[in-house]
C-alpha cells in the first residue's frame, strides 16, 4: 500500500461503521473500480460542506437560514417534536406519522461522554418557548438513562408557560413479540399499558 | 434532507457495502458530528487520486513508476504470484507467507459480467515471462468457475519458455470444520489430498 493510500484509508476508517476491510475496499473502489466516482463523491462533500447549515429556528439543516419544515406553512406551528439527532428527524418524517415542527438538540446531556446541557441546542429552544409560538412540545427522546435525564432537564427549565409537554409513548415495537424484547422493554411496555375493552 | 445533503447520500449510496441507511449516517457525521473530518477526507481523497497510480511492471498501486515490491531487491525475482486483485496482494502480504513478486491482472476473465483478456493485465504478464525474468508463476486465483477459466486461458498462452506454474491449494480453510464446509470445497479439499504417514 502506498502513502497516500493508507492516509486515505486511515480517514475512511475514522468514519461510523467502517472498519479495515471496508476502509480499504472503498479506498480502491474509488482508485481502481470506479476511478470517475473519485470527483463526483469529492465534489459532492465539498457542496454539502459550503451549502447546508444549520436552521436558525430549530437546528435542523438546511441549505438556507430556515430549514423546509419550519417554513412550511402547511404544517401545524404549535406543535413542536423535540429529537436527539437529524436521522431521529429523518426517520419520524419517514413514518408520515407527523405533520408538525421539531426541534433538533443535536446529542442528549451525558455526564459520561462529557455532554452538558450547554453543548446542546437547548437556548433556542427556550427561546421559541417564551416566544409563545409552541402549544405541545413532543419529547421524541430515546428511551434510556440519558434520553430521560435530557427530558428531566428540559421539563425542569420549562418557563410556567402552559405549554403542554408528552413523551412519546414506549413498548413493544411493531412486529415485535414479547419473547424477544429485552427487559427494559417489557418494563417500558408494562408501565405504558392502557385500557382495553 | 436538503438538495446537496441528498446529492452526497446518493454518491456515498453508491460505494461498495454502504447502504441507505449507511450513506444517512456517513452524510451526518461528516456534516454535524464531526465537520472537521470532511476537509481532512476530502484531501486525502484527492492526494489518493494525483498519486496513486498502477506499477508499470506487476499492476500493483504505486506512487512511483514501479511498486515498492518491485523494487524490493530482498525479494525473489523469478517467482511471481499472480492474483486477480490488489486486495489479494494485500492478504498475502499480511500472510507473510511469500516473499515474491506479484502480477496483478485486476480481475478476472468473466463472459457474463463482459470481462474479456483485453480488459485484464495479461499482456504485461506475457512481457515479463518472455524477458526471461520469470522462473516460476503461482497462480493464486480464486477457486471457482472465472478464476478456473482464467488459469486455463493464461496457461494456454504461455511460449513454451520452461516456466514451472503452479496454482495454490484449495481445500478446508484454517479453522474450519468439515461439517461446516460446502460442497464445492469438500470436492477441492478430497481432490487435494496428500500422503500422510
Amino acid at each position: 500500500m502506498t502513502p497516500a493510500l493508507e492516509t486515505l484509508q486511515k480517514q475512511l476508517k475514522q468514519l461510523p461503521g467502517i472498519g479495515y476491510r471496508s476502509a480499504e475496499r472503498l479506498a480502491l473502489h474509488l482508485l481502481v473500480e470506479k476511478p470517475a466516482r473519485l470527483p463526483e463523491l469529492v465534489a459532492a462533500l465539498l457542496a454539502a460542506e459550503k451549502n447546508v447549515r444549520r436552521c436558525a429556528v430549530c437546528g435542523n439543516l438546511s441549505e438556507a437560514e430556515h430549514c423546509p419544515i419550519c417554513t412550511d406553512e402547511r404544517r401545524r406551528t404549535g406543535q413542536v417534536c423535540v429529537v436527539e439527532y437529524v436521522q431521529d428527524l429523518a426517520a419520524i418524517e419517514r413514518s408520515g406519522a407527523y405533520r408538525g415542527r421539531y426541534h433538533v438538540l443535536h446529542g442528549k446531556l451525558s455526564p459520561i461522554r462529557g455532554v452538558a446541557p450547554e453543548d446542546l441546542n437547548f437556548s433556542a429552544l427556550l427561546q421559541r418557548i417564551m416566544s409563545g409560538e409552541i402549544t405541545e412540545l413532543i419529547l421524541a427522546l430515546s428511551n434510556d438513562v440519558e434520553g430521560e435525564a435530557t427530558c428531566h432537564y428540559l421539563t425542569e427549565r420549562l418557563p410556567k408557560s402552559g405549554v403542554k409537554v408528552t413523551r412519546i409513548g414506549f413498548g413493544l415495537p411493531s412486529g415485535g413479540g414479547v419473547l424477544y424484547a429485552d427487559a427494559v422493554t417489557l418494563k417500558s411496555a408494562l408501565e405504558a399499558r392502557r385500557d382495553y375493552s
